[in-house]
């Protein structure tokens, strides 16, 4: 039987569902009927990844309305494209080398095709339908790619970073991938990171972290005294937007992610999923806005937001254990280390535009950390195994990337297209040709 | 067992699923098994509870669409703090008060947590998880928070807002939900309010209109000799977007207010809610785009958005009973309540910056008086009883709230503050940095 | 029984179903029991409706964002307007021409009301709640009327406009529906459109374009030395969003038209259409990306977003029957029909504003064509019928009703008009009364 094993660790509740589907007898008698299981288990799947697709809307309009104007129209670009070609690389290659026969390190370059064929038989010991597992899957590479192009936005070239994105949803989020929810090393070893607080949101980061280095800060970004040029973003209520949708889109990517919603114990993991999930964002917003207000004098909406979103990252390696308070507390503790990184990436002179190293990176470190307070069959040591190995496997891998785009096609801007932005000069089409500036600008 | 009494009223539905479930007999062999019940319940509510939550997105765009740019940000900020100030506070208190051994007026203080364990041992007599139920309930309370940030928009002070919210949903709220879905006083009278026309949105409209009225309205709203200087707001497409996620999370907000999805009649009447509530928004909809045609000569669309609300908050008190044409009456009085009311409230001076008394205060009276056309088991007597005790207690406690904080801390911004807007002098963040005016101004 | 035949074609699934509802005993004894399956179809129909409602936001955004900011505000107001007259026209009238007593040609005038007085009396043979299905077909309608509204924008006169919907969603559209899904005689012939491509985007797309001929275009459109003058879209972000937000709820319109998902067969059949349905919108977008690099030596973020939507409407005809890999090739190829359409409607001087024309009906028509590629049930033959007599009937029916407007109260907007705007003349009211130029304007 090949079962996914993101849910590692979760041994209750699979416990639980195994029984059930291996053991009709019980099934029949006691509990939720095989099928009945298998269109549940199977629409959890589907329903959790419409919402995560969505998550790729909540990128486009927090990117888009943190970057500024000149910009807006390729960090558009960006996003819908980067989705659209995540899923067919994860398509092509990226689902088979994560979950296809993986031997400790790798899996398999053989094309996947949907099997349901014993379901439609009547057998539907397999417990879901392969097509929504594979659905929820790709949705979720995406989201990896999608940190990147917030960071080192502004001045990359348009289609070396969409080369940057084949590869890395292709190969290198597969290969980390396998090593964990496809049942490799890391995963045998113990490695608890349930919906991806490093699986995902820290690998998305170092991959991020790596291009932000590479390409450098913006021009005019870090003054030569130290000092540091804000750079406001052009449209806080789409930044909001972008908040709320991915808020939304967690309920998929962390309740999905239990796997199964067939047994009353798996729909009980995912209430406490969704319960932790919105209460660390909370807990990160209320950090945030009281750190800012303490440091600052005054609230900053902008950190509010990510407080929100580490909140989430924060939470996404253990969301089914905590209690409601343990995880407004973790939550919290996200909106903090995002309130302090971001001023220190840029001490640092590593420009992130959207501050996503500091959310995703940061965060998921913490949160992949934090997973054996609430949950016993963590360790300490295997977790940071596991954000080691994944953090030098992805720092490496997307160095090499990046650097032969760098010294190949070359993956900045040129000065003057820089300063005259990326939609003037790399797209010819203004984001909002009629608004202020915008409409005398080119 | 404890039953939330949110469901008091609908008691064919309820029957049924109470049957189902204490007769586990006729569950195995006629209806719908016990754990598959509980796991359709169960996943009602989050559902529901997420599209709920994802209203706090819809209630950002539409103030921040309505208000004018140089609040915007503020706004932003507000709702998304005030969303994530409600779940904690009605995780440490308010949930408790409401529904925790309500003795008539009130709960407990005694600190909730999950008790799902019955469910995890084999025993789903409860119907439900209870963690999911608290979810559905949590994500409720901001609503009643969102609507009074956009009537006290654009001269209120940071802080003391964020204080009222802290009251608001850890008491306020609570204590007038006790005495109705808690199981309290209103409750055995028989008031019907099934998803909270009046629980949720008048009391939310209350502490607005009090709030409006302390705080006075907007310098050079009103000239003295009795003309209403118009304030447009800064960006219609954002608060039509609002009005859609609204409309969109309205049927998780009456759909789950089913509070079960495991047996046949639940799901028809969830078919119901659904049905009318989208049918109810519609006759809003069209009520105000006539109605404003013959008075103004032209349609309004922000009278058509508050029209869809009115509509969405009159069919709330009672989804489930009427017809699909009643429910269309029913939305469109709630229409053309709106359309009446704006102005009334400008003769009156009381400066609602978005239309939030009239959307939710008018038609959300005006829902609850109609309960009785369409189910037998709602007399105008009670409803009218609940009404009124409801607004007294929420009048009188937020005055004294309000009033607290304006003798204390103060409440509103300075005149030179309110000029230049509370982006710039409580945030330093403009909302809109290279758009229009908003580039010269500060 | 009266089973909608929307689900014509879907042979294997349709009848694990019947047999299942058929044969209680197996339903009992192997299979998901009756009142269990009930549930989850009328679910299937609920949620599925829920969020193709919600396309209607999606439809508002692209289409504001793509209208320059002249003439935002009206766009919006036709966006709700319609949406909620096509509700009710569909209530009063649509449904029961469409679905009641169709005999070959046409339905019945007499009003539809609920009927689940069998299942509420504990009969499941049904298989579903009425209310549910009807929910769900009435959200479809909406969205033909949507699609007329982009194209005929920023010259059209309000209410002709909605008059016209009156008549789309009140007669033409389910006259044609009638024919097919509601069991006529192309539905009798073995058509096979399965979510509509022909039955709803292509019908939209007609009425579209046969307005837009009618119409004419925007002054200033077309040079006479035959140069085109672009008129650039006012706000890409919402158009962005719209876009996404279409492809979201394109899962329940997609999804939701398997029409059940009481069998592992129907959640087998919907996790294929859910896959299907976003690869193709993947392969849209990369083959506009593309081919637009190619042609024009830089990418047009617009055509991104239009070969999302075509890959959409492409698959929309069949989402079940194909692999993955298929499903990306016909999106693909959507997206390169879109990308060669738009400037060839434009070289025949047809002013499409939105690409509406080239995404719905373009799209439409080779989706449907596509069908006996990937389902044997389905003939080139019977697919060009279909395609041909609802183009026939709705170019002439509609040609009739914007005619008949035309030469009454007319339907274009005075050249003064044109030129200021319709937010100005029509509404008085400024979609960004504060952004760049728009405050210089009125």
């Amino acid at each position: 039987m090949t079962i996914s094993m993101k849910k590692t660790g979760l041994a209750a509740a699979a416990a639980t569902a195994l029984l059930a589907i291996a053991s009709p007898a019980f099934a029949q008698d006691a509990g939720v009927p095989a099928e009945t299981q298998f269109i549940l288990n199977s629409f959890s799947f589907l329903f959790s990844g419409a919402i995560v697709m969505f998550m790729a809307a909540g990128f486009a309009m927090l990117e888009s309305g943190l970057v500024r104007t000149k910009n807006v129209t390729t960090i558009l670009l960006k996003n819908i494209s980067l989705f659209a070609i995540a899923g067919i690389m994860y398509y092509l290659i990226g689902y088979n080398l994560m979950y296809m026969d993986v031997s400790g390190w790798i899996g398999s370059l053989s094309l996947w095709s949907a099997d349901d064929s014993a379901a439609l038989g009547g057998d539907f010991s397999g417990g879901y339908s392969a097509t929504s597992d594979w659905f929820f899957q790709m949705v979720f590479v995406a989201t990896a790619a999608s940190i990147v192009s917030g960071t080192v936005a502004e001045r990359i070239k348009l289609w070396p970073f969409l080369i940057f994105v084949v590869v890395l949803t292709g190969v290198l989020y597969p290969i980390t991938g396998a090593w964990t929810w496809g049942g490799g090393w890391l995963s045998e070893m113990g490695f608890s990171d349930f919906a991806g607080s490093t699986i995902v949101h820290s690998v998305g980061g170092w991959a991020a972290l790596t291009g932000a280095i590479i390409l450098g800060a913006r021009k005019g970004k870090y003054g030569e005294d130290g000092s540091v040029h804000p750079m406001p973003g052009s449209n806080l209520p789409l930044a909001t937007l972008g908040t709320f949708v991915l808020w939304l889109g967690w309920f998929g990517f962390n309740g999905g992610s239990q796997l199964a919603m067939g047994t009353g114990a798996d729909v009980i993991a995912i209430a406490n999923i969704y319960g932790n999930t919105t209460m660390a964002a909370a807990g990160g917003v209320v950090a945030a806005i009281i750190l800012t207000q303490i440091l600052y004098k005054k609230v900053d909406l902008t950190m509010a937001l990510n407080g929100a979103l580490a909140g989430l990252v924060s939470i996404t390696a253990a969301p089914d254990t905590p209690t409601i308070g343990s995880a407004i507390i973790i939550g919290a503790i996200g909106g903090i280390l995002v309130v302090v990184a971001v001023p220190l990436l840029d001490k640092l002179k590593i420009d992130d535009v959207v501050g996503a190293v500091s959310v995703h990176l940061v965060a998921g470190i913490w949160g992949t950390l934090a997973v054996p307070f609430t949950n016993d069959g963590a360790s300490f040591g295997t977790q940071i195994t596991g954000i080691v190995a994944m953090g030098a496997f992805t720092i490496v891998a997307s160095s090499i990337v990046w650097l032969a785009l760098k010294f190949t096609v070359g993956i900045r801007l040129s000065e003057e297209e820089e300063a005259n932005g990326s939609d003037a000069t790399e797209l010819g089409l203004e984001a909002y040709p009629e608004f202020g500036k915008g409409s005398q600008r080119f």
